[in-house]
């Protein structure tokens, strides 16, 4: 990659202090975000800018003009308080924060990195004022922050933006309705409409039909314009003045700013689907998109008489080594060039659904608007007549999935394990306690990738299923494993399984000596000191390597593969630990309620050492996260030498 | 209690194959079904009338005439089907599977008893389609069903049954939307529009506004009648012509067929309040219910020539030892005459949030309809302004509770534990995630009241928050330990509490040696042989049985009551444990999750054998369900005393 340019704070000074009719001066700043937005995500390697660009001259005209924040500062206690429910749209809002002095450059080139600006919004980022990037829960939070204004007698509006496809998410009505009962004036949403979500068209994943309509009937005082002209948006908020709640449904083009990302254009090229949703352009297209803005602005700059652009050269990123460095994250644009089915869980268990649907003519798959990063757009291609697609609404998705089964369908639920174990939850055990079967194929699990951060990485999804009476939880380590996985879960229980599933490739080919065994894991590396079990690609590896380490030291490390997360076949297990007086588990899951716990309760007596991914979890780059958590194979190695006296014993 | 009479099913047949006009006949039915749920709940000593009454005539046109369901059998695939998504409503709809010789009377009868009739509706019981309970949840299986039913080209409908509060779940709104988009016109909703929710006007909690607007919106054709007219029902399916999904908006009386209980009187009579949502009729208010609806079926039966009404004798129910038998269940009919705070934990919970808010100006306390079981009504009464009700919305709760947050105050929200860490567990996520601090109100928690069966049992959500980085789960045991919790929630630390609650009081009152502190437990019998870890009111009770149990045959339990659930001070642990080789956990909990995996993480290399709720819970009196368990005292003493091979030792 080229180095990178970026427009300095400076730049921005001077924009908005030039002499200029505001409507120009807002397109130009907006566009000037974009382009700190595109070389952010740029250098991150991954980031969502279809949703930042369609966003842009709404949160522009929010943060440059509308409200009080630039003005009263960040922690005032009458600031508006503007935050986006959507979050995918944070690099754009990073972008605005950075051109008002808030977040310095070196921090908005540290996109997606550790101590660098979280992948979806946290508070812990100067400027943001709600965590998100769960999708549906920012209205509900901006009217407790309303509600407490008031309460509190605090001045300042608070504006939450929401994308129009999160609109499917039913919390956001919950909202509506409380947000109106409590005659909340102090509240406006901002809906992004920009007609797309993940990567189709919203009306295709599922419609939101009037939605004027639906906001009045929900009580809240409602005006619609376009979200790229600052006059119709200035006019838009002046006549928000009843004395309740207020929507704007601002329509926008997603990946405004950039042609070939906007929607209309990048639709039609795609075939009917969306690929800038997610990911980092490519070298080609990042080259193409930058010139394009620049040249935008320059022309603009030119005919009004000032000074062309003043681009800083982007310092260079430091990389350290690491196991997982550049491990491709997902995203429409981040997809494995060509398919690695040995390497890929995600990839293999696509395709063990396809074969699943030939022979078993229940299987029906759903998808809650994921089905590229789960997998299953293929399913949904060759068998539309047995995919749902329910949109953004894991609730929904799940309770459906257990009318299916009441029908004697064998449902395959399909979300990121983060929103499908948590915010089903209770859906989930519904269907369980009627004794129907379902498989849900929770996905993006575990602490890899980072750089989406907390709201994302899935830490917690074994102990939220492992309580359930009649629930396998499992995570197969590689494609065959996965196949099985599928075919265990759809063909050779009576239970319901959650398979576990890891987003990007294991680093390295990992050879199973035998296959699937209910209850049983395998050897992947033999030693006489000590017993580490570990299950996904990635703490495999990790686990590998700390072994290939400690073996250095003379230290024999097995690593036993663990795939099943809360069933053990105690006998096998008893056969396994004799010999050692040593065990570890390494699993990218908090230490509690995971495979650690499992093993505990089966060996009454034994200690068994976990290390698990403790407190919050890391954003960062795959090396980054698993460095700062001591889960990458160097730290495992150290630990567990540690533990093991190593030195000592030398 | 006097003797029960009840219709028996023969009754139901002769008036099924009468010479009487559709509506009459109805009318007929539905009243004999009323006063066989009346009897039911009354024999069971809680459940739903209000729901129940307010929606027979519905059930009744449903069953008795529209639906194919009789005709074909509860298992022909193109049967209609219905169910209730609500739940409350399902002694009714037991009653009118009792009429169709579905359900024996025997078994009627045995509602809310081991192996009877579960609160809530669950499908191990004939006729019963779907488990519910949990509100919210109907709409989206029904579509589910509809959809299979679709898929698998079988004919029959789906109706499903909602409340007017439980279209404040968002939950509803998602399957609307996704029911419009697959244009399911096998799907009807009916919303049983009583007016009331839990125990005030729905309006009151969170206004619905136009709901049939609402429901347009969403791509549903609607139609509204009279709930009670059979000629008006009749004519509204009779519409349901249109290829999309189908509501109907039955405007009903809650109480409806029994003149106190219908709600615009009772109202007024308790002040603003209804009483007969949940809970039992004490004997007078019974037989005055009873004699109303003889009465009037009687002189129905006699202006159309027929032969009086045959009542039949209820059995006498046997009645079990147990050491919680007659334990007063939740709901506004069952309010413990006397506070007796010593013993209740919920009511101390109440009265030390009143006492907190005097000393603290930031709490604000947040409830989701359930103000009244969560003995939140009184913090309402003093402290309207403090005071947030956001109706049946948990997700909405938890989120507001964030932004309340942010905002610097220090919300304290409340729901049964049931709902509240499984519906909102990735908003109790995302609001732990930002730093704030929150108290969660965890009510009805546990086995007991065993009664309203599994979807409000929760034995679940200590695992379901003990992943969580900065999360203290604690249960207190007493009234004064209660308030301890709440003043360590709200005073004494950085971290959210959750803090567990049982409805009920402990049949013994027990006293705590020393006042609260973090980390550590106390011991309440003394015991050098081996050591029990319990918690709460119920569990510590049985303990303490098991121990006096066991005393008497030489045996000495060490009994330490542990308050909290997932943060443990392990020097004082390490000295407790020490003189000990059999340690045992006791809980009301998953054996997967809670205390017990907490002291294995604590103490390694200690076996520690853990006695929970194996398995679904079952629903039952606070007797049967423990013994199911073996966590009654004599159970648990038999299987300690079995551990420690106190036969071999004698």
């Amino acid at each position: 990659m080229a180095q990178l340019n970026v427009i300095p704070p400076a730049e921005f000074d001077r924009i908005r202090s030039a002499d200029l009719d505001s409507n120009v001066r807002l397109g130009l700043l907006a566009d000037m975000c974009r382009l700190n937005a595109l070389v952010a995500v740029k250098r991150a390697g991954s980031g969502h800018l279809g949703s930042s660009f369609s966003a842009m001259d709404v949160v522009a005209f929010l943060l440059f003009e509308e409200l009080n924040t630039a003005e009263l500062g960040f922690d005032h206690p009458d600031r508006d308080v503007y935050f986006s429910s959507k979050g995918h749209d944070v690099p754009g809002l990073y972008a605005v924060l950075h051109a008002l002095g808030v977040i310095p450059t070196e921090r908005l080139l540290r996109l997606r990195r550790l101590g660098g600006l979280d992948g979806h919004p946290d508070v812990g980022v100067p400027g943001i004022e709600a965590n998100s990037g769960s999708l549906g829960m920012g209205v509900s939070k901006g009217r407790g922050i309303a509600w407490g204004k008031r309460f509190l007698g605090r001045g300042g509006r608070v504006v939450v933006m929401t994308g129009d496809g999160e609109l499917q998410e039913g919390q956001n009505y919950e909202a509506f309705q409380g947000a109106a009962q409590h005659a909340l004036s102090n509240l406006t949403v901002v809906v992004d409409a920009n007609d797309v979500q993940s990567d189709k068209p919203v009306r295709e994943i599922v419609d939101l039909g009037d939605l004027e309509a639906k906001l009045r009937a929900f009580g809240w005082q409602v005006a619609s314009c376009d979200g790229h002209d600052f006059e119709e948006l200035r006019a838009a908020f002046a006549s928000f003045r009843e004395d309740r709640p207020h929507a704007l449904i601002a329509h926008t083009i997603k990946g405004r700013g950039v042609s070939f990302m906007e929607h209309p254009v990048a639709l039609r090229e795609g075939g009917g689907t969306y690929r800038w949703h997610a990911g980092a352009p490519d070298d080609a297209a990042f080259e193409r998109a930058f010139a394009e803005l620049v040249r935008g602005i320059s022309e603009r700059l030119s005919a009004f008489d000032l000074d062309p652009l003043d681009l800083e050269l982007a310092p260079n990123e430091e990389v350290g080594p690491g196991s997982l460095e550049g491990e491709p994250e997902s995203g429409a644009g981040m997809r494995p060039k060509t398919r690695v089915t040995d390497e890929y869980v995600a990839e293999a268990y696509g395709e063990a659904l396809l074969e699943a649907a030939e022979r078993n003519p229940s299987v029906v798959v759903l998808d809650a608007d994921l089905a590229s990063d789960c997998r299953v757009r293929g399913f949904e291609l060759a068998h539309p007549d047995r995919f749902v697609e329910v949109g953004i609404a894991e609730q929904d998705l799940v309770s459906m999935a257990g009318g299916l089964a009441r029908q004697g369908l064998l449902p395959v639920v399909n979300s990121f394990a983060s929103f499908l174990c948590s915010r089903a939850n209770e859906q989930i055990y519904n269907n369980a306690s009627e004794g129907t079967r379902i498989v849900y194929g929770c996905h993006y699990a575990g602490l890899i990738p980072a750089g989406p951060g907390k709201s994302h990485q899935s830490l917690r999804d074994v102990s939220l299923l492992g309580a359930l009476p009649n629930m396998v939880v499992a995570q197969p380590v590689n494609a065959e494993q996965t196949r099985e996985a599928v075919r265990f879960a759809i063909e050779d229980t009576e239970e319901n399984v959650a398979i576990r599933l890891a987003i990007g490739p294991s680093p390295r080919r990992i050879e199973l000596p035998a296959s699937l065994e209910f209850g049983r894991g395998s050897a992947l590396h033999e030693g006489g000191d000590a017993l580490a079990f570990a299950y996904g690609p990635v703490m495999l590896h990790e686990a590998l390597l700390a072994a290939e380490e400690l073996a250095v030291r003379g230290v024999g490390l097995r690593v036993v593969a663990m795939p099943w997360l809360n069933r053990v076949d105690g006998e096998w297990l008893a056969e396994l630990v004799e010999p050692y007086d040593d065990l570890f588990v390494v699993e990218d899951h908090s230490p509690v309620g995971a495979l650690g716990d499992t093993l505990r309760r089966q060996l009454p007596g034994r200690p068994v050492t976990v290390y698990g991914v403790e407190g919050w979890p890391a954003c960062g780059t795959p090396a980054e996260a698993l460095r700062v958590h001591g889960l990458d194979g160097a730290s495992l190695a150290a630990r567990i030498g540690a533990a093991l006296r190593v030195e000592e014993r030398a």
